[in-house]
């Protein structure tokens, strides 16, 4: 089964690279993607929080929190 | 031809966290990694800091830098 990486952004310049870069270098043969958009998805936002995310860009791999630079603070996204 | 991937490190509980996950995570078939510790090979911090390193751990791909989470200040390792 494969495993689960959701990447959380809001689609700022930070998040665009991380995007581009570390999640594309990602083993697809091992994750399954998603990409959620905060700014325009606010209802995921408290799904955000819950999993201890802080700011843009991050990626969850199952389950677990990776801030990755820093974009935008979360606060800013509700 | 693979893209080159390096993970700097200091051997922190979030450095550890990082290269187990994130760096776990990245595509073999597609990425060469080298994982350097820098509080060990303090001769390459210089290297990191060139690069654009400011805190460990950091993941350079292709020479961009993403810093993730946050473990270590890079002048602490100097």
């Amino acid at each position: 089964m494969k495993q689960k990486a959701v990447f959380y952004h809001a689609g700022c310049p930070v998040c665009v690279s991380a995007e581009q870069s570390v999640l594309a270098a990602l083993d697809r043969n091992r994750f399954d993607v998603e990409v959620v958009h905060l700014g325009t998805t606010k209802r995921r936002v408290s799904e955000a929080e819950k999993l201890g995310i802080k700011s843009v860009p991050a990626l969850a791999l199952d389950g677990q929190v990776f801030h990755i630079n820093f974009g935008a603070d979360l606060s800013a996204l509700k």
